[in-house]
């Protein structure tokens, strides 16, 4: 299992988790039916801290929850935790053995706040936390990059704020879609290599996002950070107007994730105006690589990451490098 | 009233807001006791987010609050708001005028949710729409780069954060000195200029932190962007580690805000470990940028932004630009 092996997993994976996971949903929804949820804490680095992202915007939307993100260290190093009445802790890990991850969910439990824990291994220590642990059913993740493991947490976070919202049928037949989208977006692999064997000298570059697709910007960025050694750094479009834009040299690479829905009119002017202004270089993601767009615009973070990482992955290549041994990288890294 | 004159004001701000602020945060603190406050949702744009990042580690460390920072769009675009039962909602914005910022708060009163408003501006629309405004008292501010303003944030929110938790009077005590601690640290500027001469062929660095002064790099990260045109992208020393590490050049530049307190040793650590292992070339806030380091480790954030503001504008003039006239940039961007 390499690198393209594992991205070529995530169909079948969503298809698992579709399957499988309802069951351990259940409990967590008869809580917020109960009353019990007031906002939601996520305790995430990595990866994994984009799929929080993502669970801001659809636990927001369609379960109209709060998402804070944690601050690990609060609870691991100043023991000053904060005081967690009323909210659902949920800690998301692959290896569910991040230290300060599991120091999060532990004194959550200590205060007999609702807990749950998303990772790759049912018996890590995080699983082992949490009151209602959540199995990504991934499989061994043996790349540094994290792929198979992000869409799974995304999928497992769509699913979480279905089951916490008012689920309507719409909502679960665009989920059951998505392993679909996600074969088709994966055909195009060749196409997008083309296009990444034209970026080969791609050393710095911006990339924007917004809602939604905020996530995506952030985990396509880290991606081109661990696989391709491009300086790549993240905004959300309306963020990069505000100061950011000055640090873009003229003629300067920005990849861009243009959002559906009510700010693709946004995006898209922003888009134009750096392209007249600042000369810029870009990559739009849904102009110029390719992917289907079959999913409501909540859904799809789930397809647009594969032709990101399907770019990532030539790119690395193109620049003859070794994309199952990035520089000073492991698989587990221990913060606590 | 340039950059200059609005970097050498902040003491005097920080004075006013101690002999004037109290009073409006009477009624936060009431509301605190009154068991109202489960949680803090903060709404922010640039470097007023970098403030709320801040708000995370000190309300929740002495008001033991956990603090969400907002996805505006949701409440702006997306007309999906969450529900805000048990939250103190707070907006931060210099002119008041973010349309985005604004909905947060003007949904959240909506919603009877409790609200706050930090501007410098008592009659913007923020200030206006919130049931507690906060004025931050900071004074018209011209430069494009915010500096003043972002130090009369994190005042009002140290304040804050006292006002909400169990008030001590070493922490009364503490924030009495920050005014005569960031007047030292001015006193440097001719140093940290030469410091800034030696770097003018900086274009990018990876800038970390972590724990409170986590707000701090990403704020230094800003300016460098803002005013020197440096590709500058900051990073949680723990995060550093997960991934981003590998887009490090060999020699590549990396500045850091060491922490006092339970992370000092970690980070100093790293900074070891990239110095020998990537040959980096490290500059750090602490080591190389000397401030006076005489306030507990919650108020440092207040102190050690002023070598970090001195060294992007000395590095700005040793690049030949123009400090006041960013290019691509307006004092207030108007995001919805």
């Amino acid at each position: 299992m390499g690198l393209t092996d594992e991205i070529g997993a995530q169909p079948a994976i969503a298809e698992r988790l579709l399957r499988e996971l309802p069951d351990e949903l259940a409990p967590l929804a008869a809580a917020a039916r109960n009353g019990r949820i007031g906002y939601v804490l996520i305790a995430a680095r990595g990866s994994s801290d984009h799929a929080a992202i993502y669970a801001q915007y659809v636990l927001g939307a369609l379960a109209r929850l709060p998402v804070a993100l944690a601050t690990p260290s609060l609870f691991s190093r100043y023991a000053t935790p904060p005081r967690l009445a009323g909210a659902l802790v949920i800690g998301i890990s692959q290896s569910g053995r991040s230290p300060d991850v599991v120091a999060v969910i532990e004194e959550a439990r200590r205060q007999r706040a609702l807990t749950a824990a998303m990772t790759n291994d049912p018996a890590s220590p995080l699983a082992v936390a949490a009151e209602h642990p959540l199995d990504l059913r991934a499989g061994t993740e043996l790349s540094v990059a994290a792929t198979k493991t992000y869409t799974a947490q995304l999928m497992a976070i769509a699913m979480l704020a279905v089951a916490l919202g008012d689920a309507e049928a719409t909502e679960h037949e665009a989920l059951s879609r998505v392993p679909d989208a996600q074969r088709a977006a994966l055909e195009h692999a060749d196409r997008v290599s083309v296009i990444a064997d034209a970026h080969a000298g791609l050393v710095d570059c911006a990339v924007l996002g917004r809602g939604f697709n905020l996530a995506t910007a952030f985990e396509w960025a880290l991606k081109l950070k661990e696989l391709a050694y491009v300086r790549a750094q993240a905004y959300s479009s309306a963020d990069f107007q505000h100061g950011p834009v000055a640090s873009l040299a003229h003629g300067g690479d920005v990849l861009a994730v243009v959002a559906r829905g009510p700010l693709a009119a946004d995006t898209a002017e922003l888009v134009a105006r750096l392209r007249k202004e600042r000369r810029a270089r870009l990559l739009v993601l849904a102009d110029h690589l390719p992917f289907p767009d079959t999913l409501p615009e909540w859904l799809s973070p789930l397809v647009d990451i594969i032709p990101a990482q399907l770019f990532t992955a030539a790119l690395a290549r193109a620049k003859g490098l070794d994309v199952e041994r990035p520089r000073g990288l492991k698989k587990v890294t221990l913060t606590s």
